[in-house]
Formats: C-alpha cells, sequence, structure tokens
C-alpha cells in the first residue's frame, strides 16, 4: 500500500478509530497532529489542502485524502477479514457504522469532548441546554448495543468487523462524558473482547 | 436478489433513497408504510420485529433485516455499476455518505422536517433554539458540496453512484426547510444531472 499519514487530533476516538484499524491490520501509519482546540483544522492551509469540511480525522494514501472516519477505515481494510465477504453481513456491518455516527457519536462522543475537554463551565448556553437530551439519546444508543450483545460475540457474524472497531472508539471512553458503563454488562464483555484482539492499540498509544 | 420489502414513510428523503437505488438498478421492492408523526415505528411490535432503534427506513430481504438507508442502499448496490470497483472511489464514495448521514442530513433533513411536516408553531422552545445553528451547519455542507460539484459531474469520479444518492435525496428538496438552492448553481446543475439517469424515480412516485 502506498504511505499512509493520519492528519488527526489524538484523543479523538474517531481518530483512534482509524489506527486502531490500521495496527489490527499491521499496517505502519504516520501521524500528524491538529490541536482542534486551538482551531488547527480550520486554517486555510488545512481547509485547501487536507479537508474542505475542516475535520479531522483524514487518511492520506498517498496524494489522496480521505475524510470521515468509518470511510478511512474501509479503504484500510478493504480486502480483509474486518469487512465481511458475506453480502448482508457488509451491509450490516456498514448499518452498525452509520448508526455510530448518527446516533452513537453526536451524543456520546459530544459529551465526552463537552465534559473531559471543553469544560461544562465553559460551555456556551445553548450546549448547556442539549445535555439532557444527548445523554438520553447516548443511554438509547448503549442499551441498544447491549441487547444485541446479550446473545453475540461480536456485532456482525462471529469475529470482528470495522463496526465493532467503529462503535469500541467512543464506547469504551464513555465514562468520561459521564455515562455509566457498568449499566452496560454485555457491552463490558464485548469491550474486553475486542481489547483482547491480537494486534489490539489502546488509545493512548 | 430475495423479495425485498422496504419498511418506509414515502416523504422521509432516507426513504427515497432506497426507493430510488432500487429504481435505477430494476429491483422490484414492495412499500410498507409507517406514519411516523403518529409513533408507528415505535409501536412494541416495531421494535421487536423490524428495528429496535425505532426508525425508518428499513429493508427487509427475505426474513432479514437492515436499518440505516445508506447500509440498505449498499446491500442493493453491492456488486453493480452503483459502487466504484477502485479502492479509492469505494472509500470516496462512503466519504460522502457519511457526510451525508453526520453533517448534512442533521441539518438540511431536520429544518424540513421541522418546519414542512411538524411545522415552526408545533416545535419545542429546545428545537426552536436550534434552527439558526442548523440553518448555518446545512448551509455550509450545501456550500462544501457546491465548491466540490463545480469541477465535477458527480461526486466521485465521473459517474453517478451511492454517493450522488445519498445526498440527492434530501438537497433536492432542501427549499422545504427554507435553504436557498439557488444560492448552490453547481448542486443545482448535478441535480439536474441526478434526475436525468436512465430508470429515475422522483421522490412523489
Amino acid at each position: 500500500m502506498e504511505p499512509l499519514i493520519l492528519h488527526e487530533y489524538a484523543a479523538s476516538g474517531n481518530c483512534y478509530k482509524v489506527r486502531l484499524t490500521a495496527a489490527l491490520l499491521g499496517l505502519p501509519i504516520e501521524r500528524r497532529e491538529y490541536d482542534i482546540l486551538k482551531g488547527e483544522t480550520r486554517t486555510p492551509q488545512f481547509l485547501s489542502e487536507v479537508n474542505p469540511n475542516g475535520r479531522i480525522p483524514v487518511l492520506q494514501a498517498g496524494d489522496r485524502f480521505i475524510p470521515e472516519s468509518n470511510a478511512a477505515c474501509f479503504y484500510l481494510a478493504d480486502g480483509s477479514a474486518l469487512i465481511p465477504k458475506d453480502r448482508f453481513d457488509r451491509a450490516d456491518m456498514l448499518r452498525w457504522m452509520f448508526f455510530e455516527q448518527y446516533n452513537h457519536e453526536p451524543n456520546v462522543a459530544t459529551l465526552r469532548f463537552w465534559l473531559a475537554f471543553v469544560g461544562e463551565e465553559a460551555l456556551t448556553e445553548a450546549q448547556g441546554a442539549q445535555i439532557p437530551a444527548r445523554r438520553a439519546a447516548g443511554d438509547a444508543a448503549l442499551k441498544l448495543m447491549d441487547a444485541h450483545l446479550e446473545t453475540r460475540a461480536f456485532l456482525v457474524g462471529d469475529r470482528l468487523t470495522l463496526a465493532d472497531i467503529a462503535l469500541y472508539a467512543y464506547t469504551h471512553v464513555a465514562g468520561e462524558g459521564g455515562f455509566t458503563l457498568g449499566d452496560y454488562p454485555h457491552v463490558g464483555a464485548w469491550l474486553d473482547r475486542v481489547a483482547a484482539q491480537p494486534g489490539y492499540l489502546p488509545m493512548s498509544a
């Protein structure tokens, strides 16, 4: 594969997904850090050269750029065992990855960012007012995962896929956003199974 | 392919994506309507039998269910020309589909739903307070698409893919949410190109 560069903010779960996928596949990846709290992904240079959407992560493969964490993971894993060969399972994997970006990340990840990185006292009034609704929606997403994982070892089929990686990233640090992972025991057992995978890389690595 | 049933609310752009994909592929699909304004996707039966997330669309393929509109489209189109064969283009298609669910739909589609279906006078105070931020974010998403489409006929490569279908669905009715499509001429020309595709099906069909 061409040289891989990850444009990232290391504490972001979205960026960690890409690092974890690369690690599980044994792919070396160069890391370039941007401080999103200082607006380093909104500079004219970043917008014109890396991502017009002003967000990280962006995976650079050679001289081409892939924004959106789950698309970057798909690029890395395409053709590997992290993407099911079965047509239904492949769509089902994407189902969980879209669920992650629509139902899970905006709630579980946003509350972590607001409470553990920005700080509750520094939130705008509009952000503070959204906390209860995001808390309820985040808990609903975790509850849905818990029910699904009650009878399954992994989210899709019987082995690890990108669906697990995508949802592991922010779920395993949901406590930093004030969620109580102990309320979701099947999620907890699944987190342990993901962390036991050969090649697993912790978020702090 | 096994018999296909779309569990849907016809006015939803997310449901229209699945119908449009099936139409472009020439796949027959049975439609089952649920009134989301009456809570018909939150009944115990729907939650246990169709989708525990209480949302439409859900694509039923035989006796299996695929929630999440973009995953359902991927299932239908898997192996067809609507998904690029090139590895980078395939990931780039998914990049736009995740952008759609994260940056576009929560703003462009939500304002349409609130203003054209729920009605501004029936919104909660918290919803009303979110209108300016969602308007700005929706316009930012449309502006990003417009700049990308200035030099391209379609979002990825040089032909129609699922990325175009996913973003066409709510973009072409963005006016119903108070967005001014005339501000985005390259988006307008692209909408015309999508609508000119053989097999195209309008949202109202």
